[in-house]
């Protein structure tokens, strides 16, 4: 049996996060319809209790159909001195009328020292009454826990207490975001498994997730060695954009999980759409496009060196771990000073000119 | 005590196989000027059987003075119907003079039958043959198993029946190379260990050394996985240039080695000096600089979101994973439609301007 997984898009909130990344409503209503025909599960629009285009879009989108994809809205926990529903936060969720939410809220005892500047039992409780207030007004809710693997780091006690009061708030999904993007593979599994543990010790069949920042490149390595251990959602952007040094980049996860890993989603079915859809995300932001990324760039299955075309020209398999056509992208070969006999042929033969032996 | 890993940079020999990425002989020199002050500890300039741009370099490097690298040349095993006397390949090799010679032969059996057309035994041989040969002109001699991890998953046997062969030949590391970069990070600690089990069951003590290509976007992670269980060479480009999608990035290893994960080599004293050189490269390749590039990107300590300004402002840690100082580069705090009052104060600030309350 195929294991199933959630795919998470926030290319859209977090993605616009990174320097010069910036897409106008229209953009993103384009790019929403690419994302649900690629088979993206969940698309996050923006925040729309802190910038007013986001909650533009969200109105906009109230008018269009998406076949499968469910909008999601994405917002922080109510302010301390407020109640829910005096929350400017809260109430601009529920009136973004999506059909998910997304809340974040702090896991590391430093953030609510420092950045919110609250006690940390009463983060606990701002937790616990944002989620419960919201949770009547969705089909899923969905809890970030911003920095949670840094504050597991620092402090375990609190970073699982964040959780356990998202459980009782009643999150469908736990989503453990390494908000700095510091963390190294080796570190992914120890602290996974515990929180799984943690998970099964309380009696909860809450979904995990996972959600990485790129700040070491290794972004999508710590998402997938999340998901070969069981976690079930995995959020990220297309191409990796986001603040900094990007998000997880989706145009990477997808195929691996698909090609490779033995995994089932919508998405995954229509992976011969990637090259399109990573495509139109470049020229949508006016970015270029980086010829270098993994599957969708259009170097990603370019030759260059002699002995590897003339391998190549002999058994694809030789120097291409996929074949370029699953994930919509085509094989070139290059010519340069690195060239030999094979890459000269094989341009000759394109062009139709005819070579003495 | 500190762990100590040897940086084994081959930017100027296996970078130069990525699309667009052209360096000049001078380049070539400068560059290698570069990444000996970074402290490198060997750097791979060329193969001088293939090219004839790579014997001028190794030719005038033979005026030079690196103060700490080791200059190394690179080649493939013998052809088998030549004797390594007659071996044009391996005559280059020993012409080029340097202290260290990396040579590469085949793990996987069907790039033998499909690339080399030979036999297995026939493979075997020109590798325990030609490792012999080289070995009496050089201080080291290094073993890139090509296609390893590949070979290993589809004839486990004779993949390690090859590196047997190298280490008969005296080879002195044995890099195990993912030359199509398929692997995935969660694939890494099986293999490795299988293989170091298989050189303590030999009573070897060779050196295991890891060569990683980011065609799954999981290069880096990949090496840090393979060293964090003890593999103590690793190999990669600067910036990350090379093949298709390029090779495990430099600029991203020997950070997480030198601030995250407790190792010591010549190069992780010097990391201030990193941002310098991954500009360098992109300079003198003519390419732009891939601002949202981890540690040295432009964007690396970009902060854009007002919240998160708002708190880097009270406590740098809160969003950002190292010091951006440490690695030569420098926060900066960006103004867009994602700003808060922090951007724009800061901003203010920065540029003398009185703002009222």
């Amino acid at each position: 049996m195929k294991k199933s997984v959630q795919i998470y898009d926030t290319t859209l909130r977090d993605g616009t996060q990174a320097e010069n990344f910036n897409l106008s409503v229209t953009d993103k209503i384009r790019i929403s319809h690419k994302f649900d025909s690629l088979g993206i599960d969940f698309i996050e629009g923006g925040w729309p209790g802190s910038n007013p285009l986001a909650v533009d879009f969200f109105n906009k989108m109230q008018g269009e159909k998406l076949n499968h994809a469910k909008l999601t809205a994405f917002g922080s926990t109510r302010l301390f001195a407020n109640s829910c529903e005096k929350d400017k936060n809260l109430q601009a969720l529920i009136d973004a009328k999506t059909p998910v939410i997304t809340i974040f809220g702090k896991s590391w005892d430093i953030h609510v020292y420092d950045a919110l500047r609250i006690e940390l039992e009463d983060n606990l409780l701002i937790i616990e009454e944002s989620l419960a207030y919201l949770k009547p007004h969705v089909e899923k809710l969905f809890y970030d826990a911003e920095h949670f693997f840094d504050g597991f780091k620092k402090n375990q006690d609190y970073a699982l207490a964040s959780l356990d009061k998202a459980i009782i708030g009643g999150a469908d999904c736990l989503i453990l975001c390494d908000t700095n993007g510091g963390m190294l593979p080796h570190e992914v599994q120890p602290i996974i498994e515990r929180v799984q543990g943690f998970i099964r010790e309380r009696g909860s069949h809450v979904d995990l997730g996972i959600h990485a920042h790129n700040d070491t490149e290794t972004a999508v390595a710590n998402s997938l060695l999340a998901l070969s251990l069981g976690v079930n959602q995995v959020q990220g952007t297309m191409n990796g954009y986001g603040e900094r040094c990007g998000n997880a980049n989706l145009a990477s996860i997808i195929p691996a999980l698909s090609l490779k890993m033995g995994y089932e989603a919508k998405s995954l079915n229509n992976i011969d759409k990637l090259y399109d859809t990573a495509m139109l995300v470049d020229e949508l932001a006016n970015l270029p496009h980086n010829k270098y990324q993994p599957y969708v760039g259009r170097s990603a299955f370019a030759h260059k060196g002699g002995i590897h075309v003339s391998a190549v020209k002999r058994n694809p398999l030789t120097y291409e771990h996929i074949e370029p056509e699953k994930v919509g992208n085509i094989r070139r070969i290059l010519i340069s000073d690195q060239a030999g006999k094979s890459n000269v042929i094989h341009k000759a033969k394109k062009f139709g000119i005819e070579l003495d032996a």
